[in-house]
């Protein structure tokens, strides 16, 4: 069954076509269409085995840039299947599901509204988010969609770990409380991550660390998460390329009156002017952190150790939490490729029962492994996540229920 | 030598009279100075071995409340020395040293300017602090002062572990940092607690919770503050009776725009209508958050389990950064006397090498003990905190050099 998968931000729109069984899946195409509403913008169309086409054209808006992957999908030379006719269901990853949605659902008007009364609480994806599934109305009249929450995995966060020791009211007016996102990854390396390890899933603790320039740590315990570091935003918890993470509320309001900063040019300084970018000065990208390193620069090095050291605390603090760990999932852009984030994030934690395979871990950039010594109490792993893969099965599975 | 020992609030003074020696000491006279600017004020004086003197009176300022204070420990029938004299120091508490004190200091012109040039970051406590000292100069011209700082335990934290991740213009800028509060005591029952269990102090890793009405836990390595969990402000780390401890910055600032807050009132939030209170809508005091929770309230439930828990992923947290506990030390006025905390703040960490002697834990309200079981490779120790007693020697030395 063909499924089109699509993940729409406020000005981009990341696709794949995936040919899915309940026993297998193939991926055919892939591609990105950016600077949606700017002047010029792109779609980049990569079909598995074919030649990648790029076009550069403006793109008013979404459904726009939603003809364009269609046409790119069935089109003569490059497209991967003959007609529209043949997608059978579209999956999108909705970032916010609040506490509507424990599980993946299919589009509903009902559904629909309740992505959007979520809007002020992710301003920046969900309009995006619903706006992408408007378009396929639009565009595919009558075809089943699915929607899968980047929080709905963290729905069986127990209340003691979701609340926040604010005035309870703020709870019930403003539904203020850690959501978690990130779900749709740790929910796939986990239990992939077991299975590669040879753990029972239902009877096991695991902490999974999604590392990239976003990143959250999980801690699941018996297969369902317990408590995540994101929190009411993605703002809460590691170090990220231009996010703060973890900080003292009363510093960022310090701050805020120094400068007479507005509640949301506070927003932007936590979410676009923090984290590695703004503590080191040079950027967020770790390349670019790494390159700064090696020639010596303070503050970038300053910089990455706190971000290696706050993937280290929160394994500290959730292996606490569940009273031990069984196995830590490394994944994401630099948890899958960076093995001195994973040496450092692992350092010391021998009095815990880890210990780490060092010359394993150096040679792993990207690959499934076990990068654990084999007498290791707590087994390590890397798993490469694959969110687009977890949202064209669960949209499979709800098509054909 | 006799030392007067004052920790000056907004509207209150507490005060020992102490005499100190190089290897003794005795404590005289305690009392408390209430509601100073008030229409009335009140004076409670405890002379040791003596009747309790009680003063119910308008106290217009802080120099007036010290007369008073000087006048009960002279006083024929209820004081302890004879004349004003006899008094050769005063040893004061005050809040935030910045980054200018890693220890006590002689109070001289520019300690208190330096002291005067941290009133706004820490608003509430130091203008109170240095008003103590001016008062004590006007009373006692020519006395010698000692300022002992809540932070200046804390000024051996490397600087990996007091930066947030925020833009680093407003830590050259606004001293914007991990600061750290409730040192005196943290220094006192580490140390004291590492001579109680026959730990090296110097070569081990201890854990302190301070858990009262407010509360922190400090990584102590080698003898030094390694990290701690209040920050800028005292506002982060523990749940407190009133203060929120660790929270998502943006749900912070989501409320604040919900509710048309400006900051201060954002602050009085965080600060006064959070924590235990907040959560439990019962009290910010937990004798009776506990009578609530033996009543079946659900909600004072909640609240008592994330008080507890956060301890534990401070343990857990601080045990991944210094690579291992050899010691976690229980001071305050909950970490004292609560065997519950205890117990709850412990569970499960068999995994880190922690077992504590649930029988003996449960009989020890505000003694010193060692609550871990003979195995346990982690000792675990109860220590009455005495935080006048490290302001009268450090005085006793300072002004003695």
């Amino acid at each position: 069954m063909i499924i089109l998968v699509l993940n729409c931000g406020s000005s981009s729109i990341k696709y794949q076509v995936l040919d899915v069984e309940s026993d297998s899946h193939k991926l055919l195409a892939k591609g990105l269409v950016e600077r949606i509403g700017l002047k010029e913008g792109d779609l980049t169309h990569k079909p598995v085995g074919k030649d990648i086409l790029k076009v550069h054209e403006p793109i008013e808006n979404h459904t726009k840039g939603i003809k364009m992957v269609l046409n790119a999908i069935t089109d003569e030379k490059v497209g991967v299947i003959s007609s529209l006719e043949e997608i059978k269901a579209v999956g999108h990853r909705v970032a916010h599901g609040g506490e509507f949605f424990q599980a993946s659902a299919l589009v509903t008007d009902d559904v629909k509204e309740k992505i959007r009364s979520l809007f002020s609480i992710a301003p920046l994806h969900n309009p995006a988010n619903l706006q992408g599934i408007l378009s396929i109305e639009e565009v595919l009249p009558g075809i089943k969609q699915v929607a899968v929450f980047d929080t709905s995995f963290h729905q069986s966060i127990p209340q003691v770990n979701y609340m926040y020791a604010l005035p309870y009211e703020y709870y019930e007016k403003y539904s203020v409380r850690r959501y978690g996102f990130h779900g749709t990854s740790h929910k796939f390396v986990s239990r992939k991550g077991a299975l590669f390890t040879g753990i029972d899933y239902l009877n096991s603790k695991i902490i999974t660390c999604h590392v990239g320039n976003g990143g959250s740590v999980t801690a699941v315990l018996n297969g369902k998460s317990f408590v995540t570091s994101m929190g009411f935003s993605p703002v809460d918890g590691l170090v990220m390329g231009t996010r703060s993470g973890d900080v003292d509320p009363s510093a960022v309001l310090y701050i805020a009156r120094k400068e007479n900063m507005t509640i949301d040019e506070t927003e932007q300084m936590l979410n676009k002017r923090s984290g590695i970018e703004g503590l080191s000065g040079v950027s967020s990208d770790m390349r670019d952190i790494d390159a700064a390193c090696r020639a010596g620069n303070e503050r970038a090095l300053m910089a990455r150790t706190l971000y290696y050291q706050r993937v280290r605390q929160y394994i500290g603090k959730y292996a606490a939490l569940m009273g031990g760990v069984d196995l830590i999932v490394f994944t994401g852009g630099v948890g899958e490729n960076s093995s001195d984030l994973r040496e450092e994030a692992l350092r010391g934690l021998e009095f815990m029962g880890v210990q780490i395979d060092s010359e394993i871990n150096s040679k792993i950039h990207g690959d499934d492994a076990v990068i654990s010594a084999a007498s290791s109490k707590v087994k390590v792993a890397v798993i490469a996540t694959d969110e687009e893969l977890v949202i064209a099965t669960d949209t499979f599975q709800i098509v054909n229920k």
